[in-house]
C-alpha cells in the first residue's frame, strides 16, 4: 500500500469575480484570488483543496503562497496521507500560510478518502447527513441592504448575516428595517472589528430594546482586545462571538481560560484543518460554542468546510456562502447544495 | 454501503489471574476481571473492544458493565460505523461506564477500520510507527522492589515505572537503591495520591539531592486537591503529572485552567476514544504534556491504548504493561510486542 504515498503537488492560481462588490468593515472585494492545491498519490490518485487568503486577517498575499509551491512540495513528497497526523504536524509550520496549510492538509484527506472509497465527512465522522448556510447582507445604503435581506429571505435562507461596524447610526436602523421584512429569520450580526466596546454594547441594547433577537454577535470590536470582548460579551444580552480573535487553537485556550466569548467561528482558512480539529475539541470541554465560516472561497474550496461540518457536527450556525456570491464556470463541490441545504450523497 | 451498520453487540466477561499479585497504595489485585465487546456489522464483520473496569479510579464494577449488555444493544443497533462521530456521541452518555464507553468505542472504530482495509492507528492519523512502553514495579519489601527493578532493566526495558505512596521513608529509600542497579533507564514514579503535598515534596526534593532525575512524578496527592498537585508541581524539580484527577476531558481543561501539572496521564478506561481524543488537542493547544497508561487490560485491551498511541503520536511516555502481568493462553492484540517496543505490521 505505498500506493497512498504523494508523488506530486502542484498549485494554480484560480481568480473569480464577485457578482457584486463585497463591502465589510474596513475592505470591498470585486474578486477573489485563490490557490488550488492538487497532490498526487503513487497510485494516480488526485487530491485536492483550495486556499482562499486573507490579507486582512490573516497577512496572507495570494502570490506569496503560490511562491511556496516547491516548499510545500518538498516538505510532503513520499509520506504516505494514510500517515496524515505527521503529514499535519509537518504543514503546521505553516503557520504564517494559514490558508494554504487548510489547503494542503484538505488535499491529503481527499486523496486519503478516496484510497479508502469513502467521502471525507466519513473520515472525520460522519457525524450530520445535512447543514444549512446562512447567507450574508453586505455593507451598503440602508435601503439596499434591505432590499438583499429581503431577498435572501425570499430565495429560502432562514439565518441571515448581517454585516455592520462602519456607520453605529445607520446600522442600528438597517438591522431595524431587516427584521421588518424577514419575520422568522434569525440573524447573525458581524461587526469585523469595527466597534469599539461601547458602541458594540451600545448597538445591542439598541436591538434588544427593540425586541428584536440576534443569534450570534461576531467580533465587534478589535482583535487584540480581548478585555473588551470579554466586556462586550458581559454586557451584551446576545451571544458574542470571536473571530479575528481566533485564528488558532492557541488563540481559543487563551480566549477559553479567559471566558471572553460563547462563540468561536471557526475558518478553515485561518486555521487549517489541525488546528480546526483542536478548537473542536477544546469547545468540547469547556462548553464554547461554534460556528463555522468562510472567507473568499469558491465551491472548491467550500467543500472543505461542509465536509469538516457534516463530519465532525460541531456547529450551531453555518455561514459558508461565499461560493454563492462568486461566478463560477463550473461548480466544483463534492456536495449537493439546495437553496440553504447542503449535503452529501448517501451511498 | 448500508453494510456497515451495526446489527449485534455481545459481551463476554474475561477473567485473567496476574503473574504474581500487583500492589499499589490502597489496593492489591490477583486477578483482572475484564468485559469483551464485539459488535457484528451486516457485513458479518466483527469489531473486538475490552473494558477493564476500575472501582478504585471510576467507580465501575465489572459486574454493572455486564449487567448493560442490552442498554448498549439498544443504544448502538443500527447506526452506521462510518457514522462514527454520531456514535461517539451517544456513548458519551456512559460516563458513568468509562471503560465500557472505551471498550464500545474502540470496537467500532475496528469494525471500521476493517471496512476500510486499514488499521486503526492509521484512521486517528498514523502519526509513529512504534512506541516503547514501560514496565511497572510493584509496591513490596525493599529487597524484592530492587530485583525487580533489576530484572525488568535486565529484560531491556528502558522506561521503569515505580510505583509508591504507603509509606515516604521506604520509598525514598527503594528509589535510592533501584537507581544503583538501573542507570541509564528512565524512571515515571507513581504515588496513586498516597502522600500529603508536604510529604509528596519531601519525597521529590530527597530524590533529588541524591542526583536521581525523575521523569514523570504521578498524582501524588488525592484526586480531588488540585491546589495540592499545584503546590508539588511548583515545589517539585521534576514534572508533576495527574491520573486520578484527570478521567473527563472537562477535568483536563480545569486542570490546564488552573496550571495544575505537567502532565495528564491517558488512560483510554478512564475517558474512552471521545475524550481521550478530546484531551489530546488540549495537550497540543496549551503546553500539556501526555503520557498513556492502563488499568488491568489484557492483549486484546492494550490493543486499543497501542493503536491510540500510534495513530495520534501524542505522547512521551508510554505506560502499557498490564498484558505483560497476566497469565493470557493466547496473544490478541493487532500488534508486534518485542520487549519493550510495539508496532504494527506494515503492509
Amino acid at each position: 500500500m505505498s500506493m497512498s504515498k504523494i508523488v506530486d503537488v502542484k498549485f494554480t492560481l484560480r481568480r473569480h469575480e464577485y457578482e457584486k462588490p463585497f463591502h465589510i468593515t474596513g475592505s470591498i472585494s470585486s474578486e477573489s484570488r485563490n490557490v488550488e492545491v492538487e497532490i498526487t498519490l503513487e497510485s494516480g490518485i488526485r487530491g485536492y483543496g483550495e486556499a482562499s487568503p486573507s490579507f486582512r486577517v490573516n497577512g496572507e498575499r495570494v502570490e506569496a503562497l503560490l511562491a511556496v509551491e516547491n516548499v510545500v512540495k518538498d516538505m510532503i513528497t513520499g509520506f504516505d496521507v494514510r500517515n496524515y497526523a505527521k503529514i499535519f504536524e509537518i504543514t503546521d509550520k505553516l503557520f504564517a500560510f494559514p490558508s494554504l496549510k487548510a489547503a494542503v492538509q484538505f488535499a491529503v484527506l481527499d486523496a486519503l478518502a478516496q484510497e479508502l472509497d469513502v467521502q471525507v465527512c466519513h473520515l472525520l465522522g460522519g457525524a450530520k447527513s445535512r447543514i444549512e448556510t446562512d447567507k450574508t447582507v453586505g455593507i451598503d445604503s440602508i435601503e439596499k441592504r434591505v432590499e438583499e435581506a429581503r431577498k435572501i429571505f425570499e430565495e429560502g435562507f432562514r439565518v441571515i448575516k448581517i454585516k455592520v461596524g462602519e456607520n453605529l447610526k445607520e446600522d442600528i436602523e438597517a438591522m431595524m428595517e431587516i427584521a421588518k421584512v424577514t419575520k422568522g429569520a434569525k440573524y447573525i450580526v458581524d461587526a469585523n472589528m469595527g466597534y469599539s466596546p461601547k458602541e458594540a454594547v451600545e448597538f445591542v441594547k439598541k436591538i434588544y430594546q427593540a425586541g428584536i433577537d440576534i443569534s450570534v454577535y461576531e467580533q465587534p470590536v478589535r482583535r487584540e482586545d480581548i478585555d473588551g470582548l470579554k466586556f462586550v460579551r458581559f454586557h451584551s444580552p446576545f451571544p458574542v462571538a470571536a473571530d479575528e480573535s481566533a485564528r488558532t487553537k492557541f488563540d481559543v485556550m487563551r480566549l477559553v481560560k479567559e471566558e471572553a466569548v460563547d462563540y468561536v467561528n471557526i475558518k478553515l482558512m485561518k486555521s487549517g484543518i489541525s488546528d480546526a480539529l483542536a478548537i473542536v475539541k477544546i469547545a468540547e470541554a469547556s462548553g464554547l460554542k461554534l460556528m463555522i465560516g468562510c472567507m473568499g472561497e469558491s465551491s472548491l474550496g467550500i467543500n472543505q468546510s461542509v465536509h469538516f461540518a457534516l463530519g465532525t457536527g460541531a456547529f450551531e450556525y453555518h455561514d459558508l456562502d461565499s461560493h454563492l456570491m462568486l461566478k463560477e464556470e463550473k461548480f466544483r463541490g463534492k456536495f449537493i447544495q439546495e437553496g440553504p441545504e447542503m449535503r452529501v450523497r448517501e451511498e
